[in-house]
């Protein structure tokens, strides 16, 4: 954490929010709640931990509205901030105390940068960077080791693009980027034509767009389109391990958590929220505001704001061996069920003729 | 795209097919069928689609048997090019079309090169690259950025390899190989014998042998065999994000997509296909021609032909919630329904007793 | 394989174990026991796989108790060495067979290393490395071409750091550690505030430790913590293309098949068993010495010693299309199956009555 004095009194101006308790007390340094100590400020955003706070020795934690009783007397030099959400209010502090990575903002002599290629003010790029013929980058942006560059790739300003990040030709990426270790953009879309000893090659004529803002995890592989683009739009974020088809378009907003897939030519909304390990067919659409549970597989399209889950919670190993033993009899079950009603309904029926019988008799 | 022009009619000499309306329309480009205006070819390979046909401003489009009624009079400066396989014939129409990638068959400064490798004619060795003791590389071959060849690796003619693209010692690559930025060939097999404090790795002693004509996508891992060979088979296709452990055959033609797993030391015959996030338990054979379905898991042998699936579609989430709920009472439910079933029977059986008895009386 | 020749009586005394039959054979290489010929040693865990023995041409066999009968009498010039666990006694005899590596223990020339940095003894580093500011790199330690340190890093002694690799700032690795081609360590955990337009990236101040003796696979990624650090404990054994979440500890011992995922915070305990393409939420406890099994998603936290399980086993396509359209009717079908089951029981206790009512007449 960097050298930053605080009074708590001054975040409250910057992030908004209402002090309860010692508004004066200085803040050096962001924690957890439960490591937070003196001099730190930490957050607690759930009612449910309210536990937490009793033991918490930060001297000022955010919180959420209605965690701290109005009536309360908070202890001396100990302040509380209270805000509609306190996470985000936590993570504004923590934008301001975090360590600013400072760069050289020089070319390293050890890059390989073609001379057709346009670097902006301030950029760096490190020793064992390549950049192609004809490749823009905007002002400020960081190139770390091993990044290439291919032909014609635009790069915005104020991008970080991590070690070893690859960008094939034509691709583009907006402003303020982030692509973690290890990301691949513009790999060939998987595409193939014909079957056994005469499949041949699609060539993937199209590239990848990604928009302003987006933030993309460590070794996800982003395809290139077949024609057109493959689009993430701006302020997705992604997770690590995701696989992105070719020709996909990932909406504006959208969180896609780690090693999910989505199949090619899809399209997911905004505000889309895609959990760990899912898997999205081909030619589909997400509607926006859709969720979509963990290890959950869709095979149709979804609409706007809908809900969905199909991963299942693991059991004992073996009452679940009993279980998928009887999965696939569901039909036969279903049958034996409608069997069991039939015969009920008549036994019914038949029972009513009987006392009916009776009746008469 | 490349500034080629070309009539129709001599398409149809190179790739076949008959020729329905105007073979003398020139075409510049190659465009999807939403995309595509004058001067470009397209394809409707799907009869559902035919609505596209109408609005379509392609000067040329392939398409199947039976899609372009015989009695059709087709608009002057338009043709179709009917063919069995329009896909198969686009694949080879965009193959003419999509630009070439030039490169110099220069080797870097800036790589390094071991004295003892053998670099074939018109190599193309981009800087950055590192080829190791003994390694050979055939003609033609372009290494990337970042590509590492360890010792003794063998890459054969008119290959592409990758940005980070790692091949550890003693593997061999086939020739008109493709390996997308970030796929790993011959990491050890993940072995280790004893248990706890006593557990040590199993030395990971084998190869992996990469045959002809094979592509695999970006960010896949390859493992070495413990003994012999890890093979991958002529023509097989690999999509990204696919791990390949210790062992394992891919047999020829063979399709895997993304995120699929293979477990140590299963033989996937030939033709087969494995769709998405699927997973392959380890010793098993899956016969040639096969499918498994996407997010499939497969704990036993599999048939040659056999069509499996095991992914389960998403549900509105709270449903689901009670789906999940009851699958681990699904034994419960099956006894509950056969002890009714012996129930009903034994009514069944005492009213036609209590019938009897009425009958007698 | 080395040239290494030693009698199976010179093995027995290292590794232990009792000698059946010709202890004077001499062994030059060891083999799996399909492949094993004269002067090969090779292993027979299974008894399942006993058939195998007969036709195997090793020269030695290492066995478990009871595999070879008291009053057999093996064939000349074969010995058998029975051991309690054959397998670890197999990968004993197989480091000592299995080919050292030379390292030139030269730093590269052709790598960027900053001045700050603290190289020990033996240590290689190739071409192509990047070394940040203040790093620390142990004796005789190995790092790869591609391989990024970035400032802070700290790895101990006796590591092996394959190509591409690339470790964040501030993070440590123990000693001997393994990490395999493409692993990322440190990158940024996932984690955001705010909603829509609004939302704002959580600075990732954390780091990750890597702990000693433990092992990596390729293109596997572990997140830096968000405070504090993602641990993984000594001895862990990870699988490629696994997703450690930030914040996560993998306790000692614990071995992690490829692709699992694990979500932020969870704490996997020691001695842990993750099978392939397994997912475990968030904020959640392993306990010691549980197993989770293959493609199993865990949504809560798991208790000492349990073995769980969730995969489904694929079946035939068309079949499995129905069950899958039944699933999300399982709920009706239960309160099918408890509406049978009323009115079978009042039939019963009709009949009951009928029969009384035919009695009392």
């Amino acid at each position: 954490m960097s050298p930053v004095n605080r009074r708590l009194s001054e975040l409250a101006e910057e992030i908004g929010g209402r002090i309860i308790g010692d508004g004066q007390v200085v803040i050096r340094n962001v924690a957890s709640i439960d490591d937070a100590g003196p001099g730190d400020i930490t957050f607690l955003a759930n009612p449910r931990y309210q536990t937490h706070l009793k033991r918490c020795r930060a001297s000022a934690i955010i919180v959420g509205p209605g965690i701290i009783a109005d009536d309360s007397v908070p202890p001396k030099e100990k302040g509380f901030l209270e805000i509609a959400d306190p996470y985000l209010g936590f993570a504004r502090v923590l934008q301001m105390f975090a360590p600013p990575v400072h760069y050289d903002k020089k070319i390293s002599a050890g890059a390989s940068v073609d001379p057709t290629a346009a670097l902006g003010a301030d950029v760096t790029v490190f020793p064992g960077v390549f950049i192609g013929a004809g490749v823009q980058v905007g002002k400020a942006t960081v190139l770390y080791p091993g990044v290439f560059l291919g032909d014609g790739v635009r790069v915005g300003n104020d991008c970080v693009l991590h070690p070893n990040v690859v960008v094939r030709q034509g691709c583009s990426i907006g402003n303020r980027v982030i692509l973690h270790a290890g990301v691949v953009v513009g790999s060939d879309g998987f595409g193939y034509a014909g079957h056994g000893d005469e499949r041949i090659k699609i060539p993937q004529v199209g590239v990848v767009e990604i928009q302003d803002d987006v933030e993309i995890g460590a070794n996800t592989t982003v395809d290139r389109a077949t024609f057109g683009k493959t689009v993430i739009e701006r302020r997705a974020k992604i997770d690590n391990l995701v696989q992105i088809a070719h020709n996909v378009t990932v909406g504006e907003n959208s969180i896609i958590a780690a090693q999910v897939g989505i199949a090619g030519s899809t399209r997911i909304g905004k505000d889309v929220t895609l959990l760990g390990q899912a898997g999205i067919l081909n030619h589909l659409r997400i509607g926006d505001g859709a969720t979509i549970g963990p290890q959950s597989g869709v095979p149709h399209s979804v609409p706007p704001g809908v809900v969905l889950s199909g991963g299942i919670a693991a059991a004992p190993h073996h009452e679940w061996l009993k279980v998928i033993a009887l999965l696939p009899q569901l039909p036969k079950l279903w049958r034996l069920v409608r069997a069991l009603e039939k015969k009920v309904s008549d036994l019914v029926k038949g029972g009513d003729q009987n006392h009916a019988s009776h009746v008469r008799r």
